[in-house]
């Protein structure tokens, strides 16, 4: 079948408008490791896919599947040891104030969950979240989504500026006084918040801000709003969606930034590719959730899902890719580095470990976001075998995040083909 | 490890509180077709899981799953065939005005998009949902749960009360005249909402009132309540979480209670235990959705997804499960009928194909619903070796819902276990 006659049969099956990546669309029949494969044979080096986290297909990832699947997969009002034991093995991988998780099928109702926690916890309804941020797809949760500056009509969810050191909300500013700027924004949406009687519940973060485009932060930023919103009653829900899993060369992406979240949100790396996300937290936050909810979830905690992710988390650690991807991450992102003085249009060049952001700007000297350059690069970028995609508050970050099992020589690959790439583009 | 430890470990893990069964609970380690074996061994015939539909353990469902996941499992951004074809194929099993679909990972998931779509599509966000329903666990989904008649304080909702023959509206009235008192209460739900600001978008029902504990409901009330929908503007949204998949012994619960919706929302049987849900529409319908949302789902529409769930129908139809459900269920039906006069507080033996409801209540003339004893049915049952749960409005329903695969031997079984159960609470 040909791509286009597919893609007209997709048109009306899953409705036009179905998201799809790519000018040309990429037809993937097959994958491995850090590579897909499209239905004439040709081989792509998947530097966008974090969901496959131990690589397209791993080996031991289908031998868990199908050996559970093929034991039990049932819901959770029965006592099962693996679901238990999963639960502790990714507690465990957190601080001490880490105690009990909430399994669910997909980051947003994870995050769904998370927001009910806090608001139950504090009796209050008000979050705070960044302006540009992107947390799920639920009505409760798409609430957050890219609302710009301020408070929603719903007087429910306040959003600050999101704190970076690229464009900084006070140009010219100390590191020292830029922490302190942004702490302002974050005080004040708290105190709207309580002045307009939904009250302050909590903050939502990305602990990278990954949505923002993985932004330099502010030394202190994120360890001092964390008081801060403890400080008045308010819960700390870190987003480890994108941020979690090692993504960074740490399990999780607040180790980087520097914070202690009470509730940690988890979801695309966990199964590899099987719906399972995860809310994390004290013991007496989730009992609080449960006695309040009954929250039951059919698919979710399901020895499948348990059997799985056990089996992504011993990858991990058996093969040592947390190293890996501090290795590999930080020879990338330096040698993509020395290219912000090669090539004009790269204004910069960010991330944490093979979470890399490359931003595209023009030379003016605002160095204005160049979305459609962006999406230049990352389309022919795709027609040399390398995939992408485009993210950031203004779309014009190319956002590199391949699995974690990413090699050096992926990388040197990757150079080349990137370098041939802007050459073309900036010449 | 024994269950009282495993249990201890589970409230720390999972949170106390993490719903449970029966008053011993079961700890299950393996499952093959009806059956499920606790951690001693002891089998146990499974008359609640409506979830592997084909059976626990269906080696073409392991096997579908297991080949997917070692060939390429990925988002939806790419062209795949398989999604394309699994889409077309869900379609397919209904009338011609169902086009399109949205996959994504859960009931609730699923229920949401239902509603921003039919609020989309007729610019309202007025709900009219039945009194003791329950579609799901997000926010915007738990505020149509179990509301009681009204309309609820944000003033989206409005609920009406289910239509039954048992504890009727109009006591004495005839089927006719019930029909219309039921639908009464529809229309003066719809005029609230239209008087209130919201509007009226549609109507969400489970097409076989399941949570209410699939009472008789008077002929001509569902066919007649989707005109009326219609003509006041509004959307059908039937869902078919629980009555749809040959749990009826036809494909839909719309098929038996005769009326088309507009929007169908499907989930627990379609992945056998793989999180997969999907609300399918006319193409108009979903593409206004998606224009208004670019709505994506990171785990959903994935080819792994689109195998297993191909597989489960594949298996339903190859192996004439809507037929063995109907001949089973009819039986088992019929047989349990016959117990309304031989135990005294079986009131009623209600529902279609293997989905049956057996409404234990106390003797006096109003038949007061007796939950107590409907618990200690369902505690004995499984101690017999038979898993059942308690449901309904009042949780007083002894609530049957197998595999599809439950076979006629399995039913003669239980008929001999329910009557010496009976016998013993009876006497």
């Amino acid at each position: 079948m040909s791509s286009a006659t597919l893609a007209v049969r997709r048109d009306r099956a899953l409705g036009a408008g179905a998201p799809l990546f790519y000018d040309a669309p990429l037809h993937i029949v097959r994958g491995e490791g850090v590579y897909v494969y499209d239905a004439d044979g040709r081989r792509y080096v998947d530097m966008y896919n974090n969901v496959p986290c131990v690589g397209h297909a791993n080996p031991d990832v289908v031998e868990a599947m199908a050996r559970q699947q093929a034991t039990l997969n049932v819901h959770s009002r029965y006592l099962h040891e693996g679901i238990v034991a999963f639960a502790e093995r990714l507690a465990g991988l957190h601080g001490p104030t880490i105690e009990s998780v909430i399994f669910s099928c997909s980051g947003t109702e994870a995050n769904e969950v998370a927001l009910r926690m806090a608001r139950l916890a504090t009796g209050k309804t008000g979050i705070v979240c960044t302006n540009a941020t992107y947390h799920g797809n639920s009505e409760a949760v798409a609430k957050l989504n890219r609302i710009g500056v301020g408070r929603n009509a719903a007087g429910d969810v306040c959003a600050i500026p999101f704190p970076e050191m690229l464009r900084p909300l006070v140009p010219g500013a100390s590191e020292a006084d830029l922490t302190e700027a942004y702490l302002d924004r974050l005080r004040e949406a708290i105190a709207t918040l309580e002045k307009d009687g939904a009250g302050f519940a909590g903050l939502i973060v990305c602990s990278i801000l990954a949505n923002e485009g993985l932004p330099d932060i502010p030394r202190g930023f994120m360890p001092r709003a964390a008081e801060i919103v403890r400080a008045a009653g308010g819960v700390v829900i870190a987003d480890e969606v994108q941020a979690g899993y090692c993504r960074t060369g740490r399990w999780w992406g607040y180790d980087v930034t520097g914070f202690t979240p009470d509730i940690v949100v988890t979801g695309k790396p966990m199964g590899n590719g099987l719906p399972l996300a995860a809310t994390a937290a004290s013991r007496a936050l989730v009992e609080g959730f449960r006695s309040a909810t009954r929250y039951f979830n059919t698919f979710a905690s399901s020895p499948l899902q348990a059997a799985v992710g056990m089996a992504v988390v011993d990858v991990i650690e058996r093969d040592g890719l947390a190293e890996n991807v501090a290795k590999v991450g930080a020879f990338l992102k330096s040698a993509l580095s020395q290219r912000k003085g090669r090539f004009a249009s790269v204004a910069d060049v960010r991330g944490h470990g093979l979470f890399i952001g490359v931003e595209i700007a023009k030379t003016d000297a605002a160095r204005t976001p160049d979305m459609d350059k962006a999406v230049e690069v990352i389309n022919r970028l795709k027609d040399r075998g390398f995939l992408t995609s485009n993210a950031g508050a203004f779309k014009n970050v190319v956002k590199i995040r391949p699995p974690l099992v990413f090699a050096q020589r992926d990388a040197e690959e990757f150079l080349g083909v990137f370098d041939a790439t802007m050459a073309e583009l900036d010449g």
